[in-house]
């Protein structure tokens, strides 16, 4: 297993500027940090050990023999990303490129409770690395999104209200154990906003990826970065009230968003009115075999998603509004309800510029995410210069 | 004038330690950034030239003369602050700990149009100076908060609807000619949610400022920093709509939260009762005087901001939610509406510990954030960093 988070100060700006992909020489290197010369070769030292940078020879510059020069060797390392939904999970191998390079979606219902579901993703990621062709110490780390809420910083699932046996379990420390890699988690809905937010860089500052599935939730960039909020629940749209409705929600009060919205809720209603849809994949499939009850309320849903964003933008102001989850494969008809909705009641300066679109990466939003958490993670410069010792 | 924005790389990392108020040696300071000693010499150099640092001696260590130590020259610094509101500016000086050390209201309507306002501004800001015992050479520069869209980067007001002839005037170029020094200049409430959030730190990451003043309006604080949004429109609450309301608004549209929950639109239906009032300040006054129709238009204005927030809060998760403006002076009146429709609404996991209260700084949260806003960029590395040429 290649070390990191193992190198000494100064590490971490070395590679900050090798990560654009160009070779440098060790004078370069020094006088674009600032650093010593005997601080840089003693920082690429570290890095050629741990496999993070390798050494070349550069081309004859004045008459004198080639200096050594250093490369960025991003393509030594791999990254193993799961993104585990309420009955299935994918999980994928993928370069520093965000590249997938192996990907399989298992069977794996997340109410088995974590040691059942965990074992699984960790055997699924040893065959998918055989079948990359990589190796166990080619690994750099292990990203995973869970659907439910998780503390972040400890990776630890909060209370989630679908995963039984998983509150508190310390998911980065068993994964990490079996697989002898870092492990970062979080929220389902987080990771793939992070992955969109990836695949629209960098034109996008501030972004909001909306899951409309069985229930409704969305993961929130600003400025860049993840917002979470002060108790990890941001993004928690689903539970918002709706005018005028006073539908009975799971969480227990009423009138939320997603107990009108919702996949769940819609698959009810038709359930209601003799229609069999076991949820939001039926209601989808109805709508597409073109039952006219599936598409109004496909469409009413879109509209009411967009009755809670127009709010939103308002307070936000985002530069893009991505929708994803199994009901977003309805397409232009969720589209338009929530564009209708938001152009009549955002004011004009927020919407001006807005763009409200199907999210790029579709299913694979949250393996590209979980790979892009971790990949922030362990290149940030912090965590490149954390002592061995801690 | 001091210099500023004008030394090498690594000048800000150099400062970055210092801040903290301790001297350190060339030695230390070599270690601590992994600069050569050579660079830091050279650094430092600059910087005692721009007044940042100053030198001084430090204990004999080890037998030998004592070694030279270097320490963070705050008090040489002064920042110029205004913020500008309707009729009145609040105008101060402030050192680099945010202590106020001359200040004044003046009366400055801002329909006046930007030069005789920004020239009053001008004026007031040298009576200060001199006030303060302070002279122009140590202004290490000025922030403005403005009432109405302001773009951040170029510091121009954007078709602000109260200001007229302001629409994309250079504020920062006109007052930075008179003041011969940097100007930043934002919009008057994101200013406050920066004063504010400095005043909670370090313990508040995430923080929303709402205004209720004659309009209604809110900054934004996401991980530390305001956030903006991509068209600087973050914020804007008062135009979102609230159920069962059809109140037209001044806006155009109908049932905005400020046309039934701003201080206009309340002085207006006090009116429309018969009952004088200008304005926010009057309905305030006359629920202070015990008037019923006051007491129960600020308590239902509490409640609709409230509904508005409980939203917000499902999406954001801030760790508190500060009140302020005229309507804010009514106190626990506003804040019972607004505390009770949140805690009644929001997800408990993002209401648990969540503070509902008026800022901190009452009538200065506006200057103090101004010279925030200019403290932030003044000393932030990168802006240290910048080479004079540019």
């Amino acid at each position: 297993m290649p070390t990191y988070g193992q190198h000494a100060a100064g590490a971490g700006a070395l590679l900050a500027i090798l990560r654009d992909g160009r070779a440098r020489t060790r004078g370069e290197l020094a006088r674009l940090t600032g650093l010593s010369r005997s601080t840089v070769s003693q920082r690429l030292d570290g890095l050629i050990g741990s496999r993070w940078v390798v050494e070349g020879e550069g081309s004859i510059s004045s008459g004198g023999r080639p200096a050594a020069v250093f490369a960025f060797n991003g393509g030594a390392h791999v990254v193993l990303a799961a993104d585990v939904g309420a009955t299935r999970a994918r999980l994928a191998v993928l370069d520093l490129g965000m590249n997938v390079l192996a990907e399989r979606v298992a069977g794996l219902p997340v109410e088995l409770g974590p040691e059942p579901v965990l074992g699984g993703v960790a055997d699924t990621f040893r065959e998918l690395l055989a079948a990359a062709g990589r190796g166990p110490d080619q690994v750099c780390g292990v990203g995973v999104g869970l659907p439910g809420p998780v503390e972040h910083r400890t990776g630890r699932p909060v209370n989630p209200p679908i995963m039984p046996g998983w509150n508190g379990f310390a998911v980065p420390e068993w994964l990490g154990e079996r697989l002898g890699a870092p492990v970062l988690v979080d929220n389902d809905v987080n990771v793939m906003a992070l992955g969109e937010h990836w695949a629209a860089r960098p034109a996008v500052d501030h972004l909001i990826y909306i899951k409309i599935g069985t229930g409704i939730g969305c993961g929130i960039i600003s400025g860049g970065r993840l917002h979470r909020g002060a108790r990890g629940a941001a993004g928690d749209v689903g539970h918002i009230r709706v005018p005028a409705s006073d539908a009975p929600c799971r969480c227990g009060n009423t009138g939320c968003l997603e107990a009108i919205a919702g996949g769940a809720s819609m698959a009810a209603a038709l359930r209601g009115a003799g229609v069999e849809a076991r949820g939001s994949r039926d209601v989808v499939a109805l709508m597409r075999a073109g039952d006219p009850r599936a598409t109004r309320l496909v469409r009413q849903a879109g509209r009411e998603v967009g009755t809670v964003m127009a709010a939103i933008v308002n307070f936000f102001n985002p530069s893009v509004i991505l929708i994803g989850g199994d009901v977003a494969a309805a397409g232009e008809q969720v589209l338009a309800g929530v564009r209708e909705t938001i152009y009549s009641r955002s004011l004009p300066l927020a919407t001006q510029h807005l763009g409200i679109r199907a999210g790029e990466l579709g299913d694979r939003a949250g393996v590209v995410g979980a790979a892009v958490m971790v990949v922030e993670h362990v290149l940030a410069p912090g965590s490149i210069d954390r002592p061995a010792a801690r």
